[in-house]
């Protein structure tokens, strides 16, 4: 039995907190994170990337997020351990000695997030989990050297918990399941920033009902509808924020824009921050990755404005003050329309390949058994009076609603222009309306149905 | 008598906020502006600098400030509009002709802002104030080209506004006074993203009383209480908030930062992005300013880690990984220490024109009448039943005991290692125990009372 | 078309309210009903009425609640004025000459309700629709006295809106519909006061989507999520708070309170005040009504503990010193347990007519469309761009899942001492054992399966 | 030593509470005292009394605020067992074997409350500390039953610590200070249930620094401003809340309407409910007092309606219906006015013994030394670094202004109808004329300065 211990403290360190308060702090490992180069990167990352585009307040970044998911993790240590301790190994309660090395992976289960992650990494083969285990293995960060005075395996089995590999579910679980400290802590903090109250189920009950069994954790029935409530929460964050049509219209413009910077770098000269270059070079170590971060990207992006190349310095602008595309819903038959619409949008002078796109946004709020998806036997357990247990779906009508499905929608973006309504005629009218007979009720439509194959 | 008007938007625009609810804008002219690239870049540019590595939610930008300024502005307008309409000029009332000229002054009376205000000016010579008023009134910027929708003069009419020209004192107050628009949104903003409730006085009742007066803004006497809360809260998050030495520390260091690359760029090659370098040479036009922002700031300190220069490279890491400087209060007596402390943080290889500073926060949390001053006849009346008005601090003894002075204190900055406390002897342990000597209670003390000069 | 109109206050009046900020009123005739002594009665009438047994916190009145929904009448009356004026009759816009009248509506639409309400209309046959009517109606009141200051019909016109009978549908679903003024305050009002965060729905944005049509009250679509959020928060609320199994109990002790009161009270002497003795008899008039209140009520069960009827006296001790009975879920099929448990507890030495009951409580938290129903055509309808209609539970898998069904369970009741589990052997331990084994898990079962009959 | 001890639950029992998310029981001896009867009396009646006529959601109790009380005194609890455990007795550290007591203290410091406490005790000789302390030690309550569980003195221990004469003064002040539970609590929670925000200072921040020390409690100096700013709340609230001229209105018709009662009941019949009949007679034992609620003193006052007695009937209605008397601030010199304005308002048709009265309120924020009153050595310690003390109005401008003041005003209350303006001549409108001439700006004047006496 492995026993995990740090250095306390002479005085617990406490940080202000919307959302717990203060997030506390009484381990040295814990402190020696947090003041690392690699831990303290993360206040230039956004948490929510252009979606504070969409909704002002949501500037907030990945370093309040994984303290946040620390302080949870160490408030649901601090209960499992007063009410459920473990007497004897095998008996399905909490072992506290876990503690530290779940602390730590709530801490850090996210550090290999880079600015815009999604995007960049489809562009730049990079890939956060990969890089996240590197900076947490890698004897050369910070927080590898912090994480060893804890023992010189505990960086392994850090990042082994954030893998989903170290053998004790109850510890795997706090970090990543279906009703874990991380999509607590975003749900309720995503909802405060951005100023909406979806995402703010009711958390205090939530930590009452919490435990630990014997696979993992569950929850006490008399707290099933609190639980029920962080799902539709959940979904209601994904329809209304996450997916919002404008933050995915911001995401569709990096993403061409990055396309194009790296078709101009490699046909000529484009000016480039050091820290970048090495990607559009692809010879990027960890180094580099690390030197990345919001402000960075758009120092570049700015700098491309006076490029050179028109359609690179316009998709900069576009990003940087805030011109997203129009979209509107599409589905596999009416996606067929789209050639057509692309020749429209061309005619009109923009190029469909860096103007359009078609963008998929679905989640799936809850899923009660996948065999053999990643998330097998991650159902939501509710545990009964007797031990027994039920699935979550089986006793909340709007969880059995949810379960299984994926909710959200698929998009067309285009210039908005597209949908302009001039007062005089103007050259590009006749297109213009033309492309505006396609779109009725924010979705395309045929102008005849088309029949169906007989 | 002017009358401003912009074309209506065909359907009302609204933004999350999380302090209003909603922004509400439905002219097109505060939606132009809104889109401009000027008003775009605040996006860029953190409310609170590097108080966000004290209060790490403070992550929120001058763009929502001025968001929330000009909606505050607007919704005293409807209060006005409806409760005092002016019926003939001279009457002391409101004249709603003044309300697009008004929330155009709220949403741009910081507009001049760039990254780190007060220390950027300070080492670059560039004034905010000024650079404020020519964004507005330069004919190339899109603002001034947005504001001129609504006359030729309106531009300079909004200028004068901030600038406190503007002959009707109404329309000036609500912007710049001791209770105006700005101060009531950044105390309440401040205050919700920080975490803390010191600035969390009660609006709706301010709201409630507010009303126009022949010479500007007052408020009626059954609010009173409302309005001293409003001085108490304004005290407490400069106190608490503004003055946090930390954050100043953080300043500090930011300053130092600054002045050596202008050193080092004098004397040699520096990387620096094309944005910045026009300011290390001095030849900076207002383009190049609206270049600037946070991001952009903290690319070259990255950058600047691998410049070569020690003391450089080591205040760029010390400020993007927040390895604050420590600090001590100090007063004009103990000031004489400071060549001895000095000596010995030299001593300790630390070189005190880059390692130490003194710095001063003091704020005047209110000022009855100053005749003389720049805030002259901005003292707050509270309108009797009667129409007389007393001034806010005969009615409360808070706002009495506050009145006139200067809240706040001096410290001295220094390394933090020189209170280190080691349990091995180490090389410079004499220095720090003979360093700390002078330390006691978060102040500096003479080791012996020094003789009174006689 | 008939015009309102009540003469103005000089100055508006505020009530502080911890929902809206503010309750404002600008109509004498608003003033004089809430002045009047019916409505003031309602500050004596809690909202929730036993339910503060379980969530201390719920303490708030119908009077609160009544000047809630007004205030939010007040200002969906200020939207659609503002967004939707009609231009002329049958436009399908906002009238807003019907202001007054369904801001009465709205303050006067639970005036007929007296303490306890469902329990007391059981057993003393009274209605509170139909004296709310009488209220409103009858020339004695100082609420129609009030009421007349606008017009001769206006009471009737007001009762009318309140009975649905009123010919502009617009006016009668702002007060009555599944998505009402009544239910948006009541949701969050009771979430408020108990303390809980389930009610909490979206209230700014279903007001930024609210709108008049040609039949009655729709939203606009991008406000479909903060609707489906809002009957979420509705079902969790009923199943929460509102059928809490303890609230239930409470309300069971009060049914067999007074039904064992009016029984004693027939047969002999029981000491009653003068305004609940008229029920009792059943000779009741609406001035008695009027006078009774919770303190009355509740005066009465404190003399009655020194009744002399020893089931009387302990009913009355149990409700007012909080003792409430125990209870499990039951179905159809475990219902035929009951005579056996019911002769368990005879034995055990409570009469199961006043120490069991069975209480069912379900609630329907949508419903499409339910032709026959009372409820029939008041489906939620969310507005298309194109002004197409799409009801609800299309668009929203939560609404859907929930559409049509009933939420809640049915429970047995019985004396908590039936499950109790004693240390040493008590002369009644074996009736508690064998009672104990039809319980599982918070319902009952059979001990062994029932045969199906074939 | 003692160490108090109760057996633990099977099962931790939470409640609801919207200020601190949940009340936790763990002890049978907690949940004994909550469920006896003299305990859950508190759940009618009011914590602010007549209050909730000013601030319609101030329908909270007594029986809520005595629990916060146990909480907040528990959390405190917790944080001196776990940061300054103490080692051995005299080392001024927090010695947690106290913990049952002072939460028992807590729980109960508030019990002998009946309605209306303050008015009651001046008319009716009862006095609620005493009352208090016989509920805690008389053998026959049920709360002191479940006191001796833990032993035989453990209830006097009890008494004597909400007495002050428990030796332990960490004890004693933790429940009765100038920064205790009680105000702690009662500040946030009138807060809420008003809807204000002035009572919400920073309870985390001040739970942060709170610590036991030889003398008492005090506050560590990083959280000088929490404390500061929690003065001034208390300061808010006191102005603006409990002073408030309406309900201090309401307390005059209560008092004299209770006069009245007493003089009507000595000279003739008056019916009265048992509970209330022993006071009137003066012969009313513990048992009595324990059947007073605000349900009874307000069933009462709705039978004296139909008293016959004109001027009982007529205050009775004032005070259910809310018709509160007007007022006018007075000081030493207006006061001498008084008897002119009786004489005006005896002419205009009201006995001024009956609808006159003079009400002081006034209150001392903070107190910092006082060494003859009676809380002599409470005054509010701010711990240094080094361990020394500096009493909180040396730090703190805000404290000193207030320190040893009394804020608050005297008032002069009469009819309403004496300021009334009508637009037809009426018959007392020349004496109303005379009286509105002595008002101005609401407060009494001279309508010539009277002569300095010489």
């Amino acid at each position: 039995m492995p026993r995990f211990q740090s250095e306390k403290l002479n005085h617990e360190v406490v940080l202000r907190d919307p959302i717990y308060g203060y997030i506390h702090i009484e381990d040295k490992v814990i402190l020696d994170i947090l003041q690392s180069k690699e831990f303290q990167r993360m206040r230039r990352i956004k948490q929510l990337g252009p979606i504070s585009y969409v909704f002002p307040g949501a500037t907030h970044t990945r370093f309040e997020h994984n303290l946040g998911v620390y302080e949870l993790t160490r408030q649901i240590c601090d209960i499992f351990a007063k009410k459920y301790p473990s007497i004897m190994p095998g008996d399905g309660l909490w072992d506290d000695d876990n503690r530290l090395l779940v602390e730590c992976a709530g801490l850090l289960h996210d550090i290999g997030h880079g600015p815009y992650s999604h995007t960049f990494e489809h562009l730049f083969d990079t890939n956060h989990e990969k890089i996240g285990q590197q900076i947490i293995t890698n004897p050369n960060t910070e927080i590898n050297r912090a994480l060893k005075q804890v023992s010189s395996n505990f960086p392994d089995l850090v990042a082994s918990v954030i893998a989903k590999t170290y053998p004790n579910n109850q510890v795997v679980k706090m970090i990543s399941s279906q009703a874990d400290a991380d999509r607590m802590d975003y749900l309720q903090r995503d909802a405060y920033f951005t100023g909406v109250n979806y995402g703010r189920f009711d958390l205090s009950r939530v930590l009452r009902v919490i435990r630990p069994y014997r696979d993992g954790i569950c929850f006490n029935n008399n707290g099933m509808h609190a639980v029920e409530d962080y799902i539709v929460s959940r979904y209601q964050m994904y329809q209304q924020i996450y997916f919002h049509r404008v933050g995915r219209s911001m995401e569709v413009i990096l993403h061409h824009l990055l396309q194009r910077a790296k078709d101009v770098y490699q046909h000529g000269n484009l000016k480039v921050t050091p820290s970048l270059s090495k990607f559009l070079e692809g010879t990027w170590t960890l180094d580099d990755y690390l030197k990345l971060d919001d402000g960075v990207m758009e120092t570049n992006f700015s700098m491309w404005i006076d490029s050179g190349d028109p359609i690179l310095s316009d998709l900069c602008k576009r990003y940087l003050y805030r011109k997203p595309l129009a979209s509107v819903r599409i589905n596999e038959e009416t996606k067929n329309l789209l050639p057509k619409l692309n020749d429209l949008i061309s005619q009109a002078g923009f190029d469909p390949d860096y103007y359009t796109d078609i963008n998929s946004a679905f989640d799936e709020p809850y899923d009660a058994y996948k065999p053999t998806g990643k998330n097998a036997n991650s159902q939501i357990e509710i545990m009964q009076d007797d031990g027994t247990m039920i699935e979550l779906s089986e006793l909340s009508p709007l969880v059995r609603a949810l379960n299984g499905t994926f909710q959200g929608d698929e998009r067309f973006f285009f210039p908005k222009t597209m949908l302009s309504q001039s007062n005089e005629p103007q050259i590009f009218d006749p297109l213009y309306q033309e492309f505006q007979k396609y779109v009725r009720n924010g979705e395309l439509r045929y102008l005849r149905k088309p029949k169906k194959k007989s």
